[in-house]
């Protein structure tokens, strides 16, 4: 195995808030590098390293001293594509007996459409195989030409997974509660539809629908201080917003946005940034950062980081550090523009610190904590 | 302007031939690097430089003492998204006179599809301004979600524009002769349609048409050693080909493929790899290397690679090397295997030294030579 390589240096951060700019700095260790595309990690109970997925269809355990493992056997087969492929791993929240892993990915079907599909396998005591992958989801139709595929997986300490789901780029779906794109959805952890969701027994709409009107969900967690789900989500050109996702309701896309057409021309089912009958967003950006995974920081290893929420960025290759009040976006902070690389993935590990991917053919792994 | 920066090291390279294993070696300096997704690049006449073209939109200028220049102002609008936005770079036959720069690019519409559009603008004689920009060529109908744009332009030699188009990823497109997908087209100097052209006056079919049924060419070159022109194009998942492109012939996408579709199930439209009335690819690849950029090379430097044919390569990350004999491929290598970053475009520098692009965030312009 190769041991992993540590690396350190000083990233200047930048404050955008009413003028003010002002300069901190974090240390960063890269951990490990050549990762193709890592889409996202997760943590291995008792100092066991991690699980990440790489895009192009690997799942591989990586550790402190051991460095990154060989491919696990048993992975569903992918559509690595475009944006498709292996994208989230969370482990079941009973893992320690279960040892289920669950995966998010890119499914093709014979005309080269692909859609998101979910479903879990059993990590063997050596953790070199997933064993009885079984697919509990599939995203229908499959709409995909390789754009917007969603993917992010949360479980919310009750035993339900929540599910964000891209439209797919095809923008009036979000809006159809008869298909599963644009949507957040929940199962059990048996990959069920629970009997109260908001949708179950309506006609026309799908069970598994929890909230609508999504357009790509790139990163999601539960926010501590008040226990509800928050996700983020790419905007078309300009638009990037953070959403809560309430049960039944809708957040927009692409009836209300404060983005525009790549072309520079209005989305065309657009009705304005403000429409009766959907939820505005909790935060949006008129320039996209192109946002991507997302933690709340809830550790107490570093106290000045409490209470923020951290969230990649694939456009502008740093890290969005956001400071709230409740609802609110108090103070926006962009950390490690010198890093200069697409942000993947955002996690707190075990010990407090946060762990990165980056989105590149040479992908990293990083350490990141304030600098001493 | 950042001075330019110079390093220099030993790519081994390794030939799949008969099981033969041979290294050689190649100097490689870093003549740039920090090019957001480079695509293609134009040598100036008169050791002025060349014109580098960056996806999201930039067209820059680079001399040897003087790195990288600013934006050059009046380049088109694009629609910058997936694989589109700004393409190719050519300077016309008699830009010594006339200063016009070709260009091809990736054009949205209101529904937000996009296709290929080509135009010339007239480059200011300090270099910093593309003045009236008039667009000459649209692909039609716009198709593209972010997939396939083609974009491969080059001169014969006897005034007339050759112009490489994919087929947005709608397959069948390819063999419609009333749409523009999937086509290589011909033009004057002017923009305007030959009269010699195959398709002209023939019903249902667009004049500019000269060959049809290519997927997603990326490189094109004539071949120095019969004067005919030579394109390499995307398979699906395998089938990544060189073709000829012979006026009024049909390359058979998708009818005929070495390839499958990226899940792994065979092409809807494909009744095998060979099909009658269809013309046979020069040469395939079974497992795609994602082929790009191609130059042939013709220059008296170094007389070892007289008569390759130079291919970047994507997804495999490194340079093919291709030995022919009249239209067979006698012998391949693999270049640049060490420098580990994808391959977008190849050129023949007037200095007889190959120059390469590579496409990442952090792109870079390469020179290189045989090792001493």
């Amino acid at each position: 195995m190769p041991r992993s390589l540590i690396r350190s240096f000083i990233a200047a951060t930048f404050l955008f808030s009413a003028g003010v700019s002002w300069a901190a700095a974090l240390k960063v260790e890269v951990l490990q590098s050549k990762l193709d595309h890592p889409w996202s990690l997760a943590f291995l109970p008792h100092n066991q390293g991690m699980l990440i997925t790489l895009r192009a269809g690997q799942l591989r355990r990586w550790q402190t001293d051991e460095g990154l493992g060989d491919p696990i056997v048993g992975v569903p087969k992918v559509w690595a594509h475009g944006q498709g492929g292996l994208l989230d791993v969370v482990l079941a929240p009973d893992f320690a007996q279960s040892r289920r892993v669950w995966l998010s990915f890119a499914e093709g079907n014979s005309d080269d459409k692909a859609g998101t599909a979910v479903g879990y396998g059993t990590l063997s005591s050596n953790m070199q195989r997933l064993e009885n992958f079984k697919v509990v989801f599939r995203q229908a139709p499959k709409l995909s030409t390789g754009n917007h595929f969603g993917g992010r997986m949360v479980f919310d300490g009750k035993g339900y997974l929540f599910i964000a789901l891209g439209e797919n780029n095809q923008r009036s779906t979000a809006q159809n509660l008869d298909k599963l794109q644009g949507k957040v959805i929940r199962l059990t952890q048996d990959g069920e539809v629970p009997p109260d969701n908001p949708f179950v027994g309506k006609q026309g709409a799908r069970s598994e629908i929890w909230s609508y009107g999504h357009r790509n969900p790139q990163g999601m967690a539960f926010n501590p201080a008040n226990g509800e789900l928050w996700l983020n989500e790419h905007g078309p050109r300009g638009g990037d917003e953070i959403n809560g996702s309430q049960p039944g309701k809708n957040y927009g896309w692409p009836l209300a946005t404060w983005g525009i057409n790549y072309s520079g021309l209005p989305i065309p089912e657009a009705k304005g940034e403000i429409v009766a009958g959907t939820e505005q967003p909790l935060y949006y950006w008129k320039v996209s950062p192109a946002v991507s995974g997302m933690a709340f920081y809830n550790a107490d290893k570093f106290p000045q980081w409490k209470g923020k929420l951290f969230i990649g960025a694939l456009k502008e290759k740093n890290l969005i550090e956001l400071t709230l009040s409740g609802d609110k976006v108090t103070e926006q902070k962009r950390l490690l523009d010198d890093h200069g690389e697409r942000i993947r993935d955002v996690r707190v590990g075990p010990d407090g610190y946060l762990y990165l991917l980056t989105d590149e053919s040479d992908g990293q792994l990083l350490k990141i904590s304030p600098s001493a």
